[in-house]
């Protein structure tokens, strides 16, 4: 079965500082972006990858991809108004049937036992979600108000978001939703059951210049 | 105002590794329960302390509070069977009336601003709970099945919960419950409204291996 990448990088300013979009930021020696891709391709070199970035930002990829020497087969493909357009763009890019991983450019730390519990049962079930419990305390707002609720009825969402390619083309064909934070509530809309697996701890989104620290030190005694 | 602090630290074995009780593992140089109490002292250096660990680990503890030369006003209890318990206990040994913060000792990177901010809102309202906003979505379980909510209704609950202390001593007289997890939920039950506060983000709860390499790397940079 075919494997595809969706890397989703769609950083224009930043407010991680320094003026940089924050897939270019330097985590260790290297912008994040590429430690991002980098990790499916030691997942399988032979994987088919799909950049969506801003167009403006292409020559400045080109020239990061050779300074790294990115080897996998990497595309790029220009980034919509909003995250729905941008994977869409990305998705049409891709015609042949198989899986496809949709994953945020700044969660350079997904574990390879991750891609594999995503591969897996989105070839057996059509999709797979990676979450990772709450743990801490949680409590729901309402107005003034707020109350506890049971932590361990909730899950925190991760990515790659992955999905067989025909079930994901068709649910982005439905018209763009304020409701859409991301690519399983895209199929949720569309009637599609979710299945959830263990993602990894480590695969945080890096927003902030905390989590870059976070991500340092979590990089130096990650396992691939 | 009179401020106490009520540190928990109930860890007996560990999942951390080494046969060491979590509070007591080495974070830069020194145990995490020690990081912990220098907060609250650096908050406010009159401030008294009361530290509640299994009783079979006080004579260790007055090794460590010697070795580290720990200045403050701090006083022992024993602690019991279920968090609640030890909680009950600590309340117990405070006579005075004041401000109480009852905090995780595994927490020892909550900030001076936190502080202030849960001191100056429990004065006012009674009581104060420090939270941190859901960064990443979020799903509700229901049997096998799961459905996206909308993370901007939750928050992720910190340490330390503040409270007037004859409002926390009354709240604790209710017989435990399994409903109770934290102090704010046991105040819940006796009816008492809760009062959010901004936490901040470094502010986490050390439960594992990957926890201390962070904790490592944001205590660093982090201001007090």
């Amino acid at each position: 079965m075919k494997k595809f990448a969706l890397i989703v990088a769609g950083g224009v300013g930043s407010r991680m500082g320094a003026g940089v979009p924050k897939q270019f930021i330097e985590l260790a020696g290297k912008p994040i972006l590429v430690w991002t891709i980098q990790r499916f391709l030691d997942f399988d070199p032979e994987m088919e990858l799909v950049l969506v970035l801003p167009p403006s930002q292409f020559e400045r990829w080109q020239q990061i991809s050779e300074q790294f020497q990115l080897a996998g087969n990497i595309r790029l493909v220009g980034g919509g108004e909003t995250r729905f357009q941008s994977v869409k763009n990305g998705l049409d890019a891709i015609s042949d049937s198989g899986i496809v991983f949709i994953h945020d450019g700044v969660r350079p730390l997904v574990s390879s036992e991750t891609l594999q519990h995503c591969f897996q049962t989105a070839l057996e079930k059509g999709n797979a979600l990676p979450v990772s419990p709450v743990v801490e305390s949680l409590r729901k707002l309402s107005g003034q108000e707020s109350r506890h609720v049971d932590r361990s009825r909730f899950r925190l969402v991760q990515t790659p978001q992955t999905f067989q390619t025909e079930l994901i083309k068709k649910a982005y064909q439905q018209p763009e939703n304020d409701f859409f934070t991301d690519d399983a509530s895209v199929c949720e809309a569309a009637g599609i059951h979710i299945h959830l697996v263990d993602g990894n701890p480590e695969n945080i989104k890096i927003t902030n210049p905390m989590d870059l620290r976070v991500a340092e030190a979590l990089l130096k005694t990650s396992r691939h």
